[in-house]
């Protein structure tokens, strides 16, 4: 029989990345994945909760049966008092509540507030992720050019006065997933403002934050946010697991309220059994301390890996040096073309994504790649980066 | 400031049931709840399955990594495996998506094929929670009555001709939530014959079927298919653990194609480790083995409920007799309100659902309510039945 689609699934294609992802085979050297690196995940602390969980029967029988849409009580209440307490992220009138990994945050707010036609602003490069969560609710999405302290506000501007109802201002505030970027200070206050002035949510996406490996904290966008105008998307993915697809939204208690209706309607609920593992590992443990030995990993592979391309990459190539998170963005010179360059290495053994994925028209052809650090291990930083620029030399050579 | 919902949420309300348990203290007796009994979860085993995760450094670092959003490849085959050989359920041109719980196969389904104002039929009453998943997508959900074999075939055809853009027809085709009836083979292959006949896709939701107690067993609608035009939603959560949030979804490969990327723009993936857990399961210990002893304690249950019902209900008070799942449907005498009754039962510490809850029509009053006997101890049962006749002839009184 033929099918009939939905509108929103029409044009809709896999996620490039996840494509890539599974063609990667062991012997590939992956700079296209957004992994965490396992070395960084508590699995030993967890593995001892989880052990005395399954050893007291008459607890794991409840955590094992329907929980509610908001999440497990304790790991609310923990993780707002630390994002309240550590990051003044959270006012009297936020609740939480706990997502199936950060991308359902995204998810559930788009479906509490983007009818079809309704305008999703987005740095560009955003996210290819959010991107295809906000495209399967037909938002219009615009994209403001990204620069290396944040949106361009003047075409953000531009944007919020041109745009029929603009809904949402989409902003992953620190170490930008793809470029590495961070938004100033100075840019969150102004771009907060404007949201104010054109009466636009703002959708902070936070996940890479704690991962810093210099320069100092910047307050997140939702701590400087006395209105509710800010929903905040935080995740455990970078910091606990990714694959326990942990995450949660702050937001005001009538727009979480929402968030909890459309959450009941899509999954009912969070896999119980690791936010009780996540809130026992915020009790009995020290995050704090773990986050610190995630950094000090990352910290070497990021050095390792600008100093690589700072040594081998020609001149005329140019990338950010983030100061923290998992990616770096390289832009070869005006006039190529990412596509070419990522087919190239490939073949090379060596996967990167692309810059095209993570634009709103992903038609257009452009000049970056987003690189990955914190997957690969040192040795295949070293070897990796060598390919590329052996690539990149062939490819400017054309 | 104030908030601008979607479309597609303002009308939506939080489940009624899962509103109503939150306010059930443990002295209560909740004949409201839908949660399968903590006794007939594999709890050792999947004790000793997690231990062994953990025990093994490498694996559990894989496992606590990000997966594909298909699912872990072993249980996506041993599910379709069992589903094939044991219940002919999965044809050649099918695949297996393993989604967040049953519900979210619901979810991605309609995500995938309905637009707003695109017609669903679905049984009257059907389960409050796919109810509210058309909902968010702004489905006109249109109701067929729904008899002690299946949906009226006259009422269906009638639905079919007359209304636009139908594009499912849902049915819980075993032991329904929440009449506890299932639809006959003949009434399904007539369904069957009917959406072939009208180009429509069926959605079978079957999460109850192998917890039968008597009878033979019907063979799944999907069985019965040789073009794809069922989606067969099936679900872990009354068979292993409704907290682990494991489904999965059966349908041809372009249609599940779909599904994957909803589902990637979703939650990105179902949590991984329980996707190991069960698969290993299934391949270390015996299943079937495992529900036949659910089976037990809840046949046991589902007797003593209905043999109470039957000595402590007056006459003119009706109810159906299941032969499986979880639920039985009463209905009070014609011009009686399910919903006077349930605020009587409340105040003597017994929830009970409404049967206005799940119809299309929630406002209309119906004289139905539902009880579950999977939740209640067998004490709870007898003394939870005493108060129910006690407030029926109250009501009655009236």
């Amino acid at each position: 029989m033929e099918f009939h689609f939905s509108e929103r699934m029409l044009t809709l294609k896999p996620s490039v990345i996840r494509e890539i992802l599974k063609s990667v085979t062991p012997d590939m050297i992956a700079f296209a994945a957004g992994n965490p690196s396992t070395d960084t995940f508590p699995i030993e602390e967890m593995g001892k909760i989880a052990g005395s969980l399954f050893a007291d029967e008459k607890r794991i029988a409840g955590i094992l049966q329907y929980g509610v849409s908001e999440g497990y009580q304790p790991l609310r209440d923990v993780c707002l008092k630390r994002m309240r307490e550590k990051y003044q992220t959270g006012g009297d009138c936020d609740e939480l509540i706990i997502t199936s990994g950060g991308q359902q945050a995204i998810d559930l707010l788009t479906k509490a507030v983007v009818d079809p036609g309704d305008t999703v602003i987005v740095e560009g490069p955003s996210f290819i992720g959010s991107l295809n969560t906000f495209r399967t609710y037909q938002a219009n999405l615009v994209s403001v050019p990204m620069k290396s302290d944040g949106m361009d506000l003047d075409a953000l501007e531009h944007a919020l006065k041109t745009e029929k109802n603009v809904k949402i201002i989409y902003i992953i505030s620190t170490f930008q997933n793809p470029s590495g970027y961070s938004t100033s200070l100075e840019k969150r206050r102004a771009i907060l403002e404007l949201a104010r002035r054109y009466d636009v949510l703002i959708l902070e996406d936070n996940p890479y934050f704690e991962l810093r490996y210099e320069g100092e904290y910047i307050p997140n966008i939702k701590s400087l946010d006395t209105e509710g105008r800010v929903v905040y998307a935080g995740s455990y993915s970078k910091i606990l697991s990714a694959g326990i697809r942990l995450g949660y939204a702050i937001g005001h208690k009538d727009l979480i309220a929402k968030l909890v209706i459309g959450k009941q309607a899509t999954d009912v609920h969070t896999n119980l059994f690791f936010q009780v593992v996540a809130a026992e590992y915020m009790t009995q443990y020290d995050l704090d301390a773990h986050i610190e030995k995630a950094r000090n990993i990352y910290r070497e592979k990021r050095d390792l890996m600008l100093s690589c391309l700072e040594a081998k990459l020609p001149q005329e190539v140019t990338f950010s040096r983030p100061q923290g998170g998992l990616f770096v963005w390289m832009d070869l010179p005006k006039g190529s073309d990412g596509k070419e360059l990522a087919a190239m290495t490939v073949k090379q053994k060596v996967s990167i994504v692309p810059g095209n994925c993570f634009m709103v028209d992903d038609a257009k052809v452009n000049r970056g790649v987003r690189l990955n650090f914190s997957m690969p291990s040192k040795a295949q930083i070293e070897q990796g980066t060598d390919i590329l620029a052996a690539c990149v030399r062939e490819y400017l050579k054309k």
